[in-house]
Formats: structure tokens, sequence, C-alpha cells
């Protein structure tokens, strides 16, 4: 492991080739985390005499407002080549980043057909496919020969980032199809490059979400997904690892929301305390005011209660168990959801799945109330009415927790809105409802 | 899309020519979809007529209980010519998957030194590195040049999964290092592979869980992670497609986890109900048991709340509050320890985050709380206590849900226990005597 306090005596000492030597020990993803740590003298400093290849790789692993305060503050000559070295992908997004004038300055150490190129990765908003894309790779025209596609390949495979496919296009640059680096060995130098190529490509129109690339990639086992635009030109490639990051995301985001919370746009600790508030006290205040509305309940049966004190022992146990129950059906059915095991169609086999083990749920548990109910010491029709209540409420629970997260799905809302903390004020509102209205007609109330 | 009445139309019309050339128009997966919902007759028609290298990547995508009968019913020849095709990694688990002495049999169609190392790869346990391998990579010598790495490739690539990489190892087939396809054809062909093998490649034991495999995947942003046995020696690579999985299912069981049940086994649909049942009632009992504990709380504060009925009227808001507080806060740190971006050490940085937090949401759930019960009509003590118990609640919840996942971990035990529910219940009994304490105190009952 890389120890910050060496790297940093290190970059005093200002021996330059021990400095490379060390540096060159570790990879670039565990120098970032170091170079984060560094204070801006330091950095520089580092930046300064790293090799550019390398300062680039490591620049893909930090901020863009770090990148580009490097770049910045760096000479226009090394600036320049450590710009020239990063994947296109990640230039984009810092350019996207930084003030526009910065933006320009910056482009303007590309060359000119490779800024054309992305300036165009840069028109695509985020979290779509072309946001992701890289234009780092290699394309052949679909007339040329194995041999010659070989030539183009040994001229700009150094500068290429994925370089397991050649992606062929036609004559004016549409997605012809692919062949892998492997075929293109294995074939006769003589052969045309169409007669080998894979046609039936998968491949996205840089509008899709980036989550529908995700899946497409994950469900077809690719490790890379060409983006085309409208006139089904191809305009990049998405690298595997970038769709990685984003089935990463999109997890802790569908975990942060069946949590009950927005989403965090950062990572926990680079999330400030303000913004974890506010991310949070939405519906936090939303679930207050549903949740309040069981005060309503509680005051219109405020003369039962007060008849049968005993009633009131068993309120946290019963909405309690409600909760639970319907957030287990909610998260299992929002996950099935998003990787795609479950459709809206599926509504009705969803339904009776879930009714029937809520019948099996239900059942157990009401028994354990009705011995609870004993054991506390209340009265037989006490535990009668804990006991059917237990039933009715998991089987309520369970069938508004199998329902709603497909309706929203249907309506291209998202499911996981439905979190845990909704599902559990939904059930603590009207199971109360169905705690006393089953109490008065066993009680006779 | 593959219309599955068309297929097994095609199927029934048994023109071997015309079902060929159909189910070439469409990807193995989908075929593989459509090959489930077919009767046991139509699968073996079809796989009997269907070339064996396709036949072998549908397959890959069907459970093994459907490939082994499959294979079991299909002549010697083609069985064995399917077999060969298959991916090692796919193969061991159909073996594991079936019976000893119906694996023995299968295994007798490979040739010995493949039968050899696919029965390496059946001694790793579920759920390792080792588990997800698979044998069909190419591995040069290290005193190769170039020219007899390519010769190899050529030789041996048809047969190989993983092809974008050269794996480089010494005479006792220790692994010395990779070699990426790219740098092959862009290095002069004499060169010796030694001179341009990169030494410091990642890879991992057999024995590690698979989870922690993803992990590394996913932060060095590899596409393919060698494994090597005790003595360092290479016996297999994970393919990125596989580590996906992992990732997905990872966040899968997470999910499940956190909701409140035990991860399900199965997909959704695959998952029998009484497998649900299973999954469900240990935790909704043991939460059960645990909230049952709120009944001896308020039947201990009997007296209380029968002098000041109105009391119970903001239970369910009080300590539904709490539980919505914690569940944020969990599956937020659940995630973030998933993912690597909090750890044990950070305990104290969590805490002063979670509790600087719970202030400000507390500080605005309680305003809102005294209004509500002064709109209730109560009197104003009684709404300085549910203003006051609100903001303790939900400090209470913050501190409890910032340490357990934290200590959980510390203790190489699963955070995502600390699901939803179970902090539900937990801040419920709590909460109450938080509640009734600070009652009796301002109402001096």
């Amino acid at each position: 492991m890389i120890h910050l306090e060496e790297l940093k005596s290190k970059i005093m000492e200002s021996d330059e080739e021990s400095l490379i030597s060390y540096v060159e020990l570790f990879r670039p993803f565990d120098l970032a985390s170091c170079v984060e740590e560094l204070d801006k003298a330091e950095q520089l400093k580092l930046m300064k005499i790293v090799p550019a290849p390398l300062c680039a790789e490591i620049m893909e692993y930090l901020e863009p407002e770090l990148q580009y305060r490097i770049l910045y503050n760096l000479e226009e000559t090394i600036t320049s080549q450590i710009l020239n070295e990063m994947s296109s992908d990640v230039v984009a997004d810092m350019m996207l980043a930084i003030h526009r004038y910065q933006a320009v300055k910056l482009l303007n150490y590309l060359p000119e057909d490779y800024r054309a190129k992305v300036q165009t990765l840069m028109t695509f908003p985020e979290h779509t496919a072309g946001s992701l894309a890289t234009v780092d790779y290699i394309a052949a025209r679909s007339s040329w020969t194995i041999e010659q596609t070989m030539q183009h390949f040994r001229k700009i495979g150094h500068d290429a980032e994925i370089t397991s496919y050649v992606y062929v296009t036609g004559n004016k640059g549409e997605l012809r199809g692919v062949v892998s680096l492997k075929e293109l060995i294995l074939t006769e130098p003589n052969t045309e490059i169409s007669k080998i190529v894979t046609e039936d490509v998968i491949y996205v129109p840089a509008s899709m979400e980036q989550e529908k690339a995700a899946e497409l990639l994950s469900r077809y086992d690719l490790v890379a997904l060409p983006v085309v635009d409208e006139q089904n030109r191809l305009i990049g490639v998405i690298n595997v690892d970038d769709l990685i990051d984003v089935i990463q995301e999109e997890a802790t985001e569908d975990i942060q929301k069946l949590g009950g919370s927005q989403p965090l746009t950062a990572t926990y600790f680079k999330s400030s305390v303000f913004q974890l508030y506010r991310k949070r006290i939405i519906w936090l205040l939303v679930l207050f005011a549903a949740e309040a509305y069981t005060g309503t309940v509680l005051r219109h049966y405020e003369e039962t209660l007060s008849e049968v004190i005993a009633l009131s022992f068993f309120i946290p146990l019963l909405i309690g168990t409600g909760g639970n129950t319907g957030t287990q059906t909610v998260s299992t059915l929002v996950r099935a959801l998003a990787v795609g095991e479950v459709q809206f169609r599926d509504i009705f086999k969803v339904i009776r799945k879930e009714i029937t083990t809520g019948l099996m749920t239900g059942a157990s548990i009401s028994l354990i109330a009705y011995a609870r109910a004993w054991m506390l010491g209340v009265e037989t029709n006490i535990g009668l009415v804990v006991g059917i209540t237990c039933m009715t409420i998991v089987l309520w629970a369970s069938f508004v927790a199998a329902i709603l997260p497909l309706i929203l799905h249907k309506l291209k809302a998202d499911p996981a809105v439905i979190s845990g903390p909704f599902i559990t004020t939904l059930v603590d509102g009207t199971g109360l409802i169905i705690y006393f209205s089953i109490a008065k007609i066993i009680l006779q109330l």
C-alpha cells in the first residue's frame, strides 16, 4: 500500500528520478486517492514530474474541479500533453463541469478533429448513454481487408482506449457491425472485413438512459457498447467499467430511496451535512404529515381506548408488524422491477404470490400475538382481537406493498419511491382503523 | 423479438434448414428464454438440429437441471460436442448441481487434460473467486517471443473464451503477468514476451469471496481477473460479465436484507411461496418478539396513559418518525460500507455527521410536531412533551443507526442485518420509554 507521508516526503525531496520510480510502484487508482489528500503545491509538483501518460491515468479518478485546477496551474506544454492522453469521456465530463470560458481555453490544446469529437460528446445530457461514450475506439471501413484494418490498428492502437473490438462503419460513418481483435488475428489477412463482420451488433442511441444501457450490457454479457446518433452514425463506445459504475450508482440510489430519503448526488463523506439534511427532510416531513393522520384516527377512537386501555398496549406491535411485512415485500419487488425480473403484466401473479405468503406469515404471527396477549394478562376477547387484527394487517400490508410498486412502474414513475418508511406509514394509519373496527365488533363497544 | 409460437411451429415443421436460419436471427440469451418455455420434446428437437456452438451458447443461460436434462437425452455425439463447446465455469457449475454419478458420466465426454481442469474448478466452494473462474483462457510461457505467442494464439484462440489478454506463466504454471492482445499486435514479433509483460497484475486467490473479487475489478476498472491457487499457480480467469452478475446479486441481497428479510436464493418468480415464507418469517418473528416489548413498556405506563389518554394519540407519530430517521441513516451507511466509502475507523466522523444532521431534521420536525399537537387541541404542556420527545427520538435514532452498522462491519458480520425494520423496532420500544419519561417530568405525573 502507498503511504501518504512517504509520498509527501518524496515530493519534498525534489529527487525527480526517485519520485518517478516510487510512484510507478503503484496503481493509478491508489495514487489518485493519495493525490486528493495532498495540498495544492504538492499536487502540482507531483503532476509536473510524473510522466504525462501516468498523470492522465491518475486524473481519470479525480473530481472534475481538481482535474481542472491541476491542468490550469501546470505549464502549457504539460497541460496539453496530459489532456491529450486523457480518455475523451473524462475530458468531456470535466469540460462540462467547469466554466464555459475555462473549457474553451482547455479545448484549444486538443487537435482540431479530436476537439470536434469531444465537443460532440459534450452535447449529451448527463445520465444518457452518450455522456458515457468515449471516442477513443478503433473503426474500420467496411471495404477494407483484414490486412488494411491491422495496419490501421498498428497506427492508432496506442492511443485507443477500447481495443478488444474494431467497429466497422460505412461511407457516412454509419455503424455496420463489429469484429473482435481475436477474429482479426485468426482470419486470413486478404479477407475483406465485411466477410467476418458481426452485423447484428447490440448498440444504443446516444439519448438512451444510462441504466437501460447498463441493463443491455449486463443481459447480453458485453464488454463494450457502441453508441450511435439519430442517423445511426457511430459516435462513441461505452466501456464496461463505466457501465459497472452506473450499475453500482443505480443500486446505491435505489437503496437510499428505499430507505426513505432522496438519493445523494455525491458519496457519503463528500455530501455536506446540509445536503444530507435536504435529501432527508423532504420525505421525513411528507411521512410526518401522513403519520399525523394516526393522531386523528386515535382521537376518533378515544372513547373506545379509554374504555379498554389495554387495547393501546398492542398498537406499536400491530402496526409495527404490518410495516415490517410491507417493507419486506416492497424491497423485494422494487429490486425485482429494477433488474427486470418482474413486469407490470405480472401483477396478478405477484398479488397471488404475496397474498399466499401473507396468509402463511400472518397465520404464524397471529398465533404468537394471541399468546402474547395471554401473557400480558389481558382479557381473552382482546387476545382474539389482537390475533385477528394481526392476520388482517399482514394481508393488507402484503397487498398494498405488492401493487403499489408495480403501478408506479407502469406509470413510468420510480417504484423505489414506495420506500420502507412510506409503506410503514401507510400501514400505520390504515392498520389502526382495522384494529379498532375489529375491536368494536368483537368487544361490542 | 423472437416469438415463442413461431419457434414452436418451426420446430414442428421439421424443416432443418429453415429452423437453423430462423434461430440464427436471434441472440443466445433471447433463445434461452424461449427454450425454457418449450416442452421437453421441443427442447430436444431444437437442440438436436441447432449447431453445437450455438447450442452451447444457449445452454450457458439455462439452469443446471435443464442443461443436464438436455445433454442426458441427446445422442452421445451431440452431447459430447455441446459439452466441449460450453464454457468451463458453466460446465463445472452444472456438474456440481447434478448427482455425482451423472457428473462422472458427463465428464467422460471431455478430453483428459480439460476434464482435469474442470475437476479443479469443481473443488472451489460456491461464492468464491475460484467458483467463477473459467479455464478457457490463453497462457504463454515467459520464455516465448511475441511470434511464438501469436502462433499459440492462432492455434487455440478459437476455443478460448477470454481472448483480450494473454497470461504469462513460469515453468511451474505460476502467474508471472499479463499482456494485452493489443500490446502483442503493436510489438515487434521477435521481442521476448517477458520484455513487455505487465508484472504487477491484479490477481485473486481462488478462496477469495466473490464480492471481494468484484470490488477489486470495479475499483481498478478491469475486464478480467486471474485466479491463482496457494502456490500462486494460475488456475483460471474470471470474466467481467460473471463479476457484473455478482455485483447485481450482492446489491439484490443487500436490498432484501435491508428490507428485513433473508435474501432469496433464486429470482422472485423462481422462489416458491414456501421459500418466500421461510426467508421472511424468521425476521418477522424476531422483530415481533422485540416489538412485543413495547406492550410491556406501555403496560408499565398504564396509569400515566389512563390519566392523560391524549398521550396515546402521538405514539405512532413519534415512534414512526424515529423509525423513519433510523431507516434513512441505516440504508445510507450500509450501502456506503458495502461499496467501501466508509470504514470502521470513520466512526467518529460518521457520528458527528449524523448527529448534526439529526439536530437539523429533529428541530424542523419538532416544530411541526408542536404545531400538530396544538391542532389536535390538546393541552399546551402535552405539545411541549411531543416536541421535545420528537427531537430526542430523532437524535437517538440517528445515533443508534450510525453506530450499529459500523460495529457489525468491524465484527465481520454483515451490516445489512441492521435493516429498516430492525432499527424501527429498536426505536419503537426505546422511543416509548423516552416519551413517557419526558411526559412524567413535564406533566409532573
